[in-house]
């Protein structure tokens, strides 16, 4: 209860209330904006994900305004939310700073907690042994995803476009990092998670995550001091692979062990499922990873425990609910003003994209390649699911700019090139794993008595299945 | 994505991860606290929901200050999880106060949408032709629940203590209004909310609520300009008619009609539901109710529908994931301190919120026998679930203590009566509903065609039903 003995008691509990106003409406027109989208583009055949993003372009920075950040420049009187609510209640326009500021914190926070509960879902969707199988394979794709974006658009830049080979290098490294969540989506939305491409995808996405942010230190520390901090990039290659280790030994050997600790019904069971997620995303985070990554080992470890179906079928509305706030605020909070051609001052950023887009996405393709032809895998499709580049590149392009490393120019190239990559993935992806072009393998029948020891054990969930269906 | 072209992008992707860090981690403590107080309290017989109070007891502003709030009157520097973050992160003092201030800010907000949450699954798992037969008796209970308590509170402050009659008024307008979220949960726990009983509490709660915002809005006036403004109470009788009105017709006539637009899959549909909860919620706050009669009415017009068993089980895990931060903030927020009878300050107030507390339970009790014998219904129960006062109380006593009408001294006796019948409530509600003193009645078993014109469907949903096996 709150405690009121405080004189400013009673103006708090009418902000909170404008708050909570604010922050159901946003989650009314949020979710209406994936629907809509999301069921649009099912009907024609593309998937939900392409179509959520799309609607958030629609409620977002592009054109409706009710999604927006005030770090994108604007303030509580561009919001079409409290304009709302300044003609529907009696907030002021005092009050409206305030109210405008913690609803665009809490729906940040909401998308946020949205991929993380995304990566736990896929966490749980695959398959531990199948993983540590596939590895040095995920391995070799994710340093060729590494290695040729970084090498062609550095080396593009310079040679093609005559930028000076500092800038060229931090654009170079923009382009490296795999953005998991838009391909996981649709994969999991496919039901392919569990396929061995699928899986390489999966797992070459999570070390692309942890070379980029390594090389993001790398490249930080060179545009701040000129050198590069060795004992940093050491310390985060320490903490990966111990991070990374002790999830893997957690998941073989302790998983039930810890799950025993759960409690019987079923929201303990999701109760501690959460605590244990949330204390990995936080470890993660705290040593200078990523908490999404700490989601995924969290989902990884719980999925080889004897009760990864229930905690399934407990996460996927959990999943249902928030990660379309992750995909829709992806959108809104595109500016596709940057797009338009017409406007002279985006010609050579629209050019320098384009060309980023195409280094891009044919090093991922390459990457793919890298694979042997013996092994007879869907190598387009894994190339083609390492397309999007995410979060990871636009703090290099907003680090660059701030620190004057990059121009203008080259921070709204790297922008767009996100954009591009972002939208055309999902349907490339829908494609290259259609069931036309890449027959599903029979999946191994013998997982009646839940064993999680059994190495065929696809954990191909229900839900998973269910929404294959609708994609 | 975000638009990283301002300046400030760096550091405010900074703050965003350590909020993003305060959060998660407070979240798994909400969640440790609602796990070990709610298994404990399971082992010993107690209602679950009393271990997530004393839980959040505990990590609250009396004991470890991980859940804390800015209203309370303290800063970042109270602050377990800040001190944390700033041991081991590098985040400095000034930004400290930031990320304290949102951490606070989004705990709060989530813990609104629990109760939101709550209320969805409550009404989801009532029953509207079983709450339209009893309305009658559930309009008795409110109308009594509130008339005594106003009448013995105010009387005994003026003939008892000695209290001048205006602020006597105003502390027997705070007992009046009955907290749904405590009892709905122990109900819903012990898998009683189908039972006439359970109806008849629900409903005269519901129908408290609203009474108590009217006699909210009396008291406010009255305090603010001497009069009581006539045209104020009327329009909100009018729109609180026209809101339960309009959702029973809704629910009657078009709510199959609705379901249809929602879509097939599973995801669309629990989106669909939550877009329409989101819009009754946002639609009651607007009209001035409270947004948990709009979640309560959506969720009474998604139970008419013959959709209503798969909402059940995709609504029974979100309420899993955000109930119990509403429960654990109830909790933290309490300050036991002023329950400290060897402080002398506190005596006089402690005897006074004794006698307010006795004074609600006995009225409570007297509204459950207001019924007429011959029902056969289980009377004290009806009464004893009644007994919560909550929030509305607490907006109450910070309203009198800032407009002047209350002493210091009386807002705390507010405070402190409705902790005691907050924590007093669900032991007593578990015990008057227990199998033993009061036999489940056998549900009719005609319901396999899930046919919602069925009036005796009881919509027992089996997740509750597994949650009555586990209190």
């Amino acid at each position: 209860m709150l405690d009121l003995t405080s004189l400013a008691a009673v103006s708090v509990e009418t902000s909170n209330t404008f708050i909570l106003t604010a922050v159901l409406l946003t989650l009314a027109v949020v979710y209406l904006a994936s629907k809509l989208g999301g069921g649009l583009c099912a009907r024609i055949g593309l998937p939900e994900v392409l179509g959520e993003l799309l609607g958030g372009v629609l409620v977002g920075i592009s054109a409706l305004h009710v999604v927006i950040f005030p770090e994108q420049g604007v303030t509580a009187a561009d919001s079409s939310i409290i304009g709302l609510l300044e003609l529907t209640s009696d907030l002021t326009e005092q009050g409206a700073g305030v109210v405008f500021q913690t609803q665009a914190a809490i729906i940040d926070l909401l998308s946020e907690i949205g991929v993380v509960v995304l990566l736990l879902e896929v966490g749980l969707a695959c398959n531990l042994d199948e993983l540590i199988k596939i590895g040095p394979k995920a391995a070799l794709v994710a340093i060729a995803g590494v290695a040729a974006p970084f090498a062609i658009g550095a080396m593009g830049l310079v040679y093609i476009f005559g930028v000076a080979p500092i800038p060229a290098v931090f654009v170079g490294a923009a382009l490296t990092a795999t953005s998991i969540g838009i391909t996981a989506k649709v994969l999991s939305q496919l039901g392919k998670i569990a396929t061995t491409e699928g899986q390489i995808i999966i797992g070459a996405a999570v070390l692309d995550d942890i070379l980029g942010i390594i090389l993001l230190a790398v490249v930080a520390s060179l545009a701040k001091t000129g050198e590069v901090d060795v004992s940093n990039i050491i310390y985060l290659l320490v903490v990966a692979s111990l991070f990374l280790g002790g999830a893997i030994l957690l998941g073989r050997q302790y998983s039930n062990f810890l799950v025993r600790t759960f409690g019987d019904n079923q929201g303990q069971l999701l109760v501690s499922a959460l605590i244990f997620a949330l204390l990995m995303s936080y470890l993660a985070s705290a040593i200078g990873l990523e908490a999404l990554l700490g989601a995924f080992a969290a989902g990884l470890i719980l999925g080889e425990t004897t009760k990864h179906k229930e905690l399934q079928q407990q996460i996927t509305p959990l999943a249902y609910a928030l990660v379309p706030i992750f995909f829709v605020s992806v959108g809104a909070r595109t500016n596709i003003g940057v797009l338009n051609p017409l406007l002279p001052e985006n010609r050579q950023s629209l050019v320098i994209a384009l060309f980023l887009a195409v280094a891009a996405i044919v090093s991922q393709l390459a990457a793919g390649y890298v694979l042997p032809a013996k092994d007879n895998l869907n190598r387009l499709a894994i190339g083609i699911g390492m397309i999007p580049r995410g979060e990871v590149a636009l703090v290099f392009a907003g680090m660059g700019l701030s620190s004057g490393v990059l121009s203008e120019s080259l921070n709204v190239s790297i922008v767009v090139m996100v954009i591009m990559t972002t939208f055309i993935a999902p349907p490339l992806v829908k494609w290259a794993m259609s069931d036309e072009r890449f027959p599903p393998i029979p999946l191994d029948p013998a997982d009646p008595t839940d064993d999680s020891d059994n190495p065929g054990d696809t954990h191909t969930s229900e839900s998973l299945e269910n929404q294959g269906a609708n994609v």
